[in-house]
């Protein structure tokens, strides 16, 4: 049986086809300039990618188009839509409503139309994909997978703001968290490097790369996060301004005449790391400038790292004790420097960051440690898998055998679990760069 | 010789008389409702007080009526005005330009003129007080004392927010913190207390009263702080929101159609722990009404506790070595329940409070340690004395001995020095609660 994934944004489309019953994944790719001229499909299967322009005005075409993709007799990977057992939707926003991955009925449709405004930017696109892959798939059962969801056992001490009532009463305004399916599979997989059950690890989770957040696991569950009510909060991300005094929009609103709106787009879109550096958002051209001597380029690698630095330590506070520290994402498995500067200086603490081994992990295929031996804190890269989670999610709902993450077990809590996705990648790093193998976290499994 | 400091906000001026030669406070008090109907004076001297009403349309009347009441016959400390050597005042926003006290000259004036917008609220009082007091003391030396000065040392990873480059070097968008005569004040008295030479204390400094922030002192100097381009972020305060999601407030401001302004001002006025109990700004109200059950009440403690605790661990991280944690202000003083909560679970990173000690210390009058005997972190409650640190600049300003604190040693820097301010309270707490005899701080200088 096959189980396809979808994320849809405003103006894109990603999918990904997995083998239930071989555990691999068949193909992956993305839809992009949904709605605008030029509209274009990248296939990724069998090892070779396509590239097709075709007109999509809407999600509805993209989603034909990608169904053509994958059914295709020279690049497709399945034979017929039959093969298709289960479709498992992200959506950014579950509000307070959604604590779990959901079988998507007429009812949860309307549950995601009431927080539309949570999500202005991605909500109306990921309703519409829903939409067109159900009208495309009308036979199968589709599943949603919320970014929010994990953060909903956050305690009100953690989600609240310190605002009028009203505005959470009326409004649902009070700190969500996003991420959720990156943080879910990582909090597993550091728990079986750990040796120990989910529930008995305290964890800092750092998922860096274009957006950026961090999340505080006190007992195998979400307790805090750096991103708010929008992913806007928290670290200094891309293009993102992360933590801000909230009186500063207004003042350079009133310096510069810039109305509501283009602040609140100024504020994801220009600052970040873009701001910071009035040139990229992408950290590898960062740092390739920082070298050259850029001193905006050197300023941005600082003040990310800190920002990340500060959450380690405000996390810290929170949780107590701190089994790991997991890196993820982007930069996250691919940025050593960034890792470097945030997990220095805390041997106080009984975090020790080793740099040889922190210096060797850079490959985004391999589960890696990176902790001194001495550190009472362990420290893991973890190349995290958002569509697996995903998958399993939608293989459960459709098998009704689901329940929510601490009541249920995912292929990738078996400590022989593999990352199939990553391995034919692993297996080309070792080759390139024979070092990683001394610092592979399975050798370190129950220790 | 006499010092008079003046602090001068939107409707209010509050001010000190200071007996230089004896190191005595003669007297202090507070005009309220300038420019409002019912201008009235609240005058504190000789053991007694006295409230007068009289109209003060402007800062001038207020001055005015400040010196009529020193040198009242009955009520007065001084005979005349030529008694003043020197007056203090109090400035909120020196911008990047002032990095430590100074003698007000025309020119210093123009640069407050040109950092009013970074201070809507405050500033243009400041202005007019300096400006009325000059008129009424022509002949002696005016000195200004900025609320921002202290963190001037702070690097640039720390000041600097992920905004457009050009939001900086514009319009000056920074980090600048607060309340920096009462980090400073604190900071050499927590030195005195450690033993230590300033430059080799490293400190977490909470300021917590109605408005609040914290400092991360590296050796002696500010490093980093809670407080922003205004006073807004950071803690939850009295009325202030602190720490938001940057977009929350345009949320908010789409769905109930608030203006920009409105938003500011409900942000500095409406939000925290008065925005979360839905009518208390005052702690003790708070304590009280969460001790008969109130959950909001008990919600609105666990918060503001929470986000301290998140800024001791922040700091902790930054600073990667703490000699002590500082508590001063209202809440800091007289808050065990906040002091409490922030600084326990933290032992594993070496910081013990002592349940008895704090419990015990809550005068408001005396230094005292609160940490275990075993804590590695030291923790002190020490009273702040803005004032005094206002009144020594503008003293040593009219002298011409006076100099940035890092080269400047202070009469509370002695290790002898008792704060005479505090010292008749202190003898009615000690009868009231010999305990405090206990752990009074003196005991421990040098240990």
């Amino acid at each position: 049986m096959v189980i396809l994934t979808l994320n849809c944004g405003s103006s894109s489309a990603k999918y990904q086809v997995y083998d239930w019953d071989n555990k691999e994944v068949m193909a992956n790719g993305v839809v992009e300039r949904i709605g605008i001229e030029g509209s274009c499909i990248t296939h990724k299967a069998k090892g070779k990618k396509t590239e097709i322009e075709s007109p999509c005005p809407t999600h509805k075409e993209a989603i034909e188009l990608i169904i053509k993709e994958i059914t295709d007799p020279e690049v497709g990977v399945i034979k017929s839509m039959d093969e298709i057992g289960a479709v498992g939707h992200r959506v950014l926003h579950g509000g307070e409503k959604f604590t779990k991955s959901v079988l998507i009925t007429p009812e949860v449709l309307e549950g995601f139309r009431e927080v539309v405004d949570l999500g202005p930017l991605h909500m109306p696109a990921n309703i519409m994909g829903i939409e067109a892959a159900q009208k495309v798939m009308p036979n199968v059962p589709h599943s949603a997978i919320m970014d929010t969801a994990w953060h909903q056992t956050m305690p009100e001490e953690t989600f609240q703001y310190a605002i009028p009532r009203e505005w959470y009463e009326k409004y649902a305004a009070r700190r969500y968290g996003f991420h959720g399916t990156s943080f879910l599979y990582t909090a597993k997989r550091a728990a079986v490097l750990l040796g120990k059950d989910p529930k008995d690890c305290n964890l800092i989770i750092c998922h860096i790369g274009n957006g950026s957040s961090m999340c505080a696991v006190k007992n195998g569950v979400c307790y805090d996060t750096t991103m708010g009510i929008t992913p806007l909060e928290g670290l200094v991300m891309g293009t993102r301004s992360g933590d801000l005094d909230p009186a500063l929009p207004f003042y350079i609103m009133r310096k510069t005449g810039m109305s509501a709106d283009e602040m609140d787009k100024a504020l994801n879109k220009k600052c970040g790391c873009l701001g910071i550096t009035g040139k990229y958002s992408d950290r590898r051209d960062i740092e390739i400038d920082a070298a050259k001597g850029d001193k905006l380029c050197q300023l941005s690698i600082e003040m990310e790292a800190l920002r990340i630095k500060k959450y380690i330590g405000a996390f810290m506070a929170e949780l107590g004790h701190v089994d790991a520290i997991v890196w993820t994402a982007g930069v996250g498995e691919r940025g050593p420097i960034t890792r470097m500067k945030a997990c220095s200086g805390l041997e106080n603490y009984g975090i020790k960051i080793d740099a040889q081994r922190n210096e060797w992990s850079f490959t985004g295929n391999a589960e890696t440690y990176i902790h001194a031996d001495d550190s009472k804190t362990k420290i893991f890269v973890i190349p995290t898998d958002e569509e697996l989670v995903m998958t399993e999610d939608a293989y459960a709902l459709m098998k009704g055998t689901y329940d929510v993450h601490t009541n249920f077990k995912y292929s990738f809590q078996d400590p022989n679990y593999v990352n199939k996705a990553r391995e034919e990648g692993l297996k080309a790093d070792l080759v390139k760069r024979p070092n990683i193998a001394k610092i592979l976290a399975r050798d370190i499994i129950g220790k």
